[in-house]
């Protein structure tokens, strides 16, 4: 029997967020690997292997997909959101980029899912409604000096700007300097969204400027989308606050 | 009653991508509004009313939702993708700007959908799996001289650049200046993709590189991915072309 890889993108956390054809992949799997929150979303049924593993070990677990299925098994890789965007499936392709012939006799398939700053934008209007980018502020795979540059020049090219990976316990203070680039390239009335856990129990969406985003509380779980100059916000029914970015531009 | 409207994204096209949550707000809407194509995927339910509107006509139909929504109906606004990035959602917010009061009485929500760029990535590996952004080439809304800016930076940043509304009849030739542009920054074996149709029947996948790239098919449904230094192509199982963007980066 000819084995299959599958990376499946469950997006941000809601079932009525994930696509059938991702569900289809998970149930038609024999093996699941993935982060183990990931994987703790979705119920084996008889007869499906799940193993989990930890959030650094992307590489050796794109690795052993790649074995499971060289021996004929179905394996469904999961990834939160998107398993393109930050996720697993640039990991299982540099996996197969580095053992020649580990992957010669079964089909990859990727899945898209909803990336995490569509789920933000979603929940507070439209502030990705022109041109955007997505920046990962993870230096683990990348030097600070890339980051750096690169949210300099989308400053300067007045894109909306979305942060993944803003923060962790072990680098508490990259988003407090990307704020601090920012701050120097863009008036401090830009708004600036911090999405947590969207579609979680815990879901909070807080909006405030540039000038007070070094204020805000930050983590793992969230997301953060810094508007660009024609972001804007609304008050819309009981209150509420909308947020978001016209689809025509003016020149300078 | 109270009225409510619901902008929802159906995804590129396939009914396997469209998610649970887009399609029970499709269920329970009165009246679907949308760009006729879009409308064409649905199937009206009795007492369902669909009312079709051309391209050129997003304020026009956003205010037309508004109403009905004020009216106490249940409106559903239908984009393609993802109704945040380059599509509906950004038109409805700007419409409840332009008239105050007319959205006071109803709530609106968001459905995110799987954008155009992440299904085109997900169908020939990774290309999004670092850093990127989303251009619209589309100068309806904006100069052409904002357009050549951003290319320009997010060139000079080393971006994957994701180009949206590439092309169409009344503008043929704006994606050979964009690729001028990107082909006087970038080196001209930087890996460009030409993903039409995807998901639908006449899906085709074309992988080139930024010097040849001016010679490729270029439509209203094509999504043109340019990879950034580090993108790059392996072969898989039976001869099948991957295109993937590494997760690390390193200095220049």
């Amino acid at each position: 029997m000819s084995g299959q890889l599958t990376i499946v993108g469950l997006g941000p956390g809601p079932a009525g967020w994930v696509t059938p054809a991702a569900n289809a992949a998970v149930a038609a799997a024999d093996v699941m690997l993935g982060y183990a929150p990931y994987l703790a979303r979705l119920t084996p049924r008889a007869g499906q292997i799940f193993e989990a593993s930890d959030n650094r070990e992307e590489l050796q677990r794109a690795v052993r997909a790649l074995e499971l299925a060289s021996q004929g098994k179905r394996v469904v890789m999961v990834s939160g959101g998107d398993p393109g965007v930050f996720a697993m499936a640039a990991a299982v392709f540099e996996a197969v980029e580095k053992n020649p012939g580990l992957a010669n006799d079964f089909d990859i398939r990727v899945e898209p899912g909803i990336t995490a700053m569509l789920a933000a934008a979603a929940r507070i209007g439209a502030p990705l409604g022109h041109d955007f980018c997505a920046i990962s502020l993870s230096d683990n795979l990348k030097p600070w000096e890339v980051i750096e540059r690169r949210l300099r020049l989308a400053a300067e090219a007045d894109f909306v700007i979305a942060l993944y990976n803003p923060a962790s316990k072990a680098r508490p203070n990259q988003i407090r300097h990307a704020f601090r680039i920012l701050n120097s390239a863009r008036k401090p009335e830009t708004t600036v969204i911090f999405a947590r856990a969207v579609g979680r129990d815990d879901e909070e969406i807080e909006v405030t400027t540039l000038k007070e985003a070094p204020d805000a509380l930050c983590d793992m779980r969230t997301l953060v989308i810094v508007g660009s100059d024609a972001t804007r916000s609304l008050r819309g029914n009981k209150g509420r606050i909308w947020v978001y970015t016209p689809r025509s531009a003016r020149g300078k």
